[in-house]
């Protein structure tokens, strides 16, 4: 697979960093994910904005504009020649002279994997909730030290992802946004304090006929009297959730109105 | 200058890591700095300890035994053949095969810089407090997100390092361990939540003829109070804070208790 490396398309294999980056040195840096259906990026515009919002968050310079970004991308994405793949762009603090201070120049990578999304919507999926907090919050930044390390109790404690909560608060998964459908039939996404998903904003946005999708605060206590969960991200669109903490959400399938949404988003993103 | 890669001394321009390394891809890693006096090492032993305690806490493996990098080490030193210098040993989470789990074999460097330590005893720093509380505290993460973030705040608000405080109590700088004399003369180091530094170790064995010298949970009432401040670390052995958020501690010069632990632990350290 080739990859973009600042302005340059090589092979993935030669692809590296000199160890004074200060992503190896300092774990600096934010990237974002998105992904190709039928050869062409999907909601190109939203990631690339949140790219551009998380970099300048962080306050690390962008040396390609937008423009640029976008024809090394369109050229990457011909060049692999996937149909559905998964494309990250990645930005660092870059070669910095004293280890401590973003580099003038930070350092861009682009890769792209092989990926097909499942479409399988009797699939479902368990939680294990965490008391935890991202820091910078509303910036996709490299820092998943804590979902990595949560890995090994997940596998033990029989779980697929983590839900973070926060002094009571729900906030989200750490690569996905969180869902519930309440008493109301309401539907339901954490407000604050989290990373807005490009899927979320888009099933928002979307809306639907049927329910009433909102975003509001979420409190534990909103989790325990749900009667449907899911999860959204640019990897799952909408995935069924029916167990959180060993405990079953309804009758431990995909809910009706989880169905429902899964349907009029699939068309709206497969058209 | 010579840097050592996994089990090769190389040249340090030519030292790389491929970007599928979960440094990059997720800020996964943890490192140790050491400094080195007349090329020898100076508690090496304790930063080893450190090194292979941080690796266990973030769950990475170390291929290297304790005996083996020892060796590394005094080879690249010998190479590089510095009098002064710091010494950086950097374990990240290695090539992950799905960018998220840790690889069973982590990636290990170790780089060396040319680095003379302050020994004015009359140099003192100003601090800027600052909410905040390192996640993984006991570990030596790569997670250096805020600190390298409030690095244009510092020099706005004309200090030179950052107090982390959290709930009202006084926690640590980002590289640096923070202590306070009391009004009773007692000198009293942050007790808990924070990275235990070396020099801090070595300050409360040292111990004092002079001064009770202690560890302790200490607040923001107890900062207000302080007669002196000091910071300690590998880089700075003992650096008088003289400034906090603006306000002088004491007359503004490093204080009287402050410089008998320098001139104690300066012999401490160079005989």
């Amino acid at each position: 697979m080739y990859v973009l490396v600042n302005d340059s398309i090589i092979s993935g294999e030669e692809a590296t960093l000199k160890i004074t980056d200060l992503a190896i040195q300092r774990g600096y840096g934010i990237f974002d994910f998105l992904k190709t259906v039928a050869g062409k990026p999907i909601f190109l515009e939203d990631h690339l904005d949140r790219f551009y919002s998380s970099a300048e968050q962080m306050r690390l310079p962008v040396k390609q504009s937008r423009q640029d970004l976008t024809n090394s991308l369109v050229s990457l994405i011909a060049k692999n020649n996937l149909s559905e793949s998964g494309v990250r762009i990645t930005l660092t603090g870059g070669y910095s002279p004293d280890g401590f201070n973003i580099s003038s120049e930070s350092n861009l990578f682009v890769t792209q994997t092989d990926f097909v999304i499942n479409r399988d919507f009797d699939k479902s999926i368990g939680l294990m909730t965490y008391e935890y907090q991202r820091q910078f919050a509303s910036a996709k930044t490299l820092d998943y030290l804590k979902a990595i390390w949560l890995q090994p109790v997940l596998k033990e404690k029989g779980a697929d992802d983590i839900l973070y909560h926060d002094n009571g608060m729900l906030r989200e998964c750490p690569r996905a946004n969180f869902f519930l459908v309440n008493e109301k039939d309401e539907v339901l996404t954490s407000k604050s304090n989290i990373l807005k998903g490009v899927t979320r904003k888009h099933i928002l946005k979307m809306g639907s006929r049927n329910f009433k999708i909102d975003e509001r605060e979420l409190t534990m206590d909103d989790l325990r009297h749900a009667k449907e969960v899911f999860i959204t991200s640019t990897t799952k669109n909408i995935l069924p959730v029916t167990k959180i903490d060993g405990r079953l959400i309804g009758d431990g399938k995909p809910g009706p109105v989880t169905k429902v949404l899964m349907k009029e988003f699939d068309g709206y993103i497969y058209g």
